[in-house]
């Protein structure tokens, strides 16, 4: 069924949308805490038993760090996609509830990932999942950025930096699985995670000096 | 008590509403993941026992995966259902709240067949409450599509086929409760859930041949 | 200190209250669930097993619906009331805040009420509570239906109306507080929660009397 | 890279930055009444056996309220912050969110808090990650104060009052820290968090003083 009725604007209908959004990563965000359990001691604890019991929660709280941070930094990328958005489209719909379902999933992986330190599977299936939302991502921003949805006066160069940007969580991502595949201690694979705006950097610059160069 | 005094316009006490059931379908969406629980096991632990403990939590994925889904295509068809409505008006509340109380309640429902897979009863219970938010959804759907609430410049069959997208809801689930009552394997009759937009389909057929036949 | 700069309109800032206060409330009515723990049972389990373990979880389900619909009820009351406000104060923030927090704690209260039924402290605590959360709704009221915050041009006979429902809620928790402390089975006696309405439309009758009598 | 194309306006933008800055408040203010678990006693339990379960609970109740009502204020700051902006950049994103990662820990350092009444560690943590949100405040307050973000319209003195309310949570944080460090009874310190409105007053009476003498 084909019609032209919008009902109350095409913004009105992308709000809604992308407020649905944002609270979902916001809770999917703030979620992340109720992973870390605080010590209950005996009311006779030293304070050396209250460090000691603190020490375990390490793991937990670098993977409350880190999926606060990749969280957040998903949530930046769909704000910066969305606002190339002009038109609503019912298509926008599916691939939208798809990321956001790869964003949700996220504390699962992060508690199997703190409950399990030195572990390499946990660790190859926490790169692993940021790669599939990394990939719904790009999926997303690929229909996000074509006819009918993108508003026709973004400069294709601003179009260009984001799609960049979302491909360079994908690389990173990929990078981190090979880390963790290959390090010793699979724990440290994660910081290749960091890699991300690296990848970004390169892409933008070759980006550049394709542009620049004599066409 | 009648009085004519729409405080802010209407625009803005329906958008109170919307923003409300947004939240409440957001966070039905994201809190399906805490019943997920992460393995933990021992620094010792081999590849083998991880596998096994993840393996263990198929079904729970499942469940998660397919509530996720269910819940965005109630969001989805709240946003097309509310874009029709124009005027604010206090028979609104009841029926919404309603519609969102059978949504809050899926992650029970979920958690109780992903806790039991193989189970009739867990399988039947969850299409069953299924069908009870298809049923709230199709009254909400009546009380907005109709007068005062209804935007008058809607045009008529954009408001029928919105409806039909109710009703084959309604349908697909009690297609689901006989596929789970039927089977020997109670679980598999969930994918007759696949059976919504076969529903859809047919019905929008149905009525495309009625509006073109001679009247 | 006081000066004179309202810096994005009254309306932008009094939008980001009720879009906060909107956020409480949805997620306070969405974690009543998590309550309810999904009866697991082994795979042997028959039908009867686990219509037993489902009949368990009936005071569980009975709080849900009851503190479903209690906080719904708040919400729409926040609703009438702030749509009455036209400027932004501070004054505002601390009094809403306070009810959000009465709002807030009832998933606690719920949950005591739902483990121990039968119990007459739980019950009564619960009804304690409503009464306050009344309490504190009727502060915020009488403070966004005074000058300056209150619409000039909204009429008396709305401002009324709106305070008398906030008025009832309070006289239908001391109904359900006197009927749990006297009965003898005290979880009937929430069933007297269903006075609110009745509450409301004997202030609205008397009100509309003593409008109609000669003045 | 550069680019002077925003998209939709800064004000959109800016929205739904706050937007997904209220959400994630508003999550954390309400997950704090998780931590408190309702008391579930035997059907036979008596009057007194409930009293002395709810007063185990009293240290939980205490820490539910301070933290949401601390979250409360952090949230009205933001507001108040936030109010003074008006042109949209990047340069938001990571300070934004490293401020609303001190918020999303607060229920786990809520927590340990409660959990441990009468130790000094806990006690001393949570004021101290209190001082982390308060200075993580400050610099969202400094970037957004700053052009090209802050509205030129912005009054001086509103803008340095914002500021001073600001820095007053950070030095009420400090003198919690120190009164927890040093009373016999470290639980007691916390009372020095209502050192806050006074540190404020102290600002703003300097702040005025300076303004009032000849230059």
């Amino acid at each position: 069924m084909t019609d032209d009725y919008t009902p109350a604007g095409p913004e009105h209908q992308l709000e809604r949308l992308i407020f649905f959004s944002d609270a979902v990563f916001a809770i999917a965000i703030t979620l992340l805490v109720i992973e870390l359990h605080a010590p209950d001691l005996p009311f006779a604890a030293s304070v050396h038993d209250h460090l000691l019991a603190l020490a375990e929660l390490i793991p937990g709280f670098i993977g409350f760090i880190i999926s606060f941070f990749v969280i957040g930094a998903f949530w930046a990328g769909h704000h910066r996609t969305l606002a190339l958005a002009e038109s609503w489209s019912e298509r926008l719909i599916l691939p939208n509830l798809t990321m956001l379902f790869s964003i949700a999933a996220m504390p699962f992986f992060t508690a199997y990932l703190s409950a399990n330190p030195g572990a390499r599977l946990p660790a190859l299936l926490y790169c692993g999942w940021l790669l599939v939302a990394a990939l719904f991502n790009i999926r997303l921003q690929r229909i996000v950025c074509t006819a009918p949805i993108v508003d026709p006066h973004a400069p294709a160069e601003r179009i260009a930096h984001v799609r960049r940007r979302g491909v360079s969580v994908a690389l990173g991502a990929l990078t981190a699985i090979a880390a963790v595949a290959l390090l010793p201690l699979p724990g440290f694979g994660l910081i290749a995670l960091a890699s991300i705006p690296l990848w970004r950097r390169l892409l933008d610059r070759r980006a550049n000096r394709a542009a620049a160069s004599p066409s």
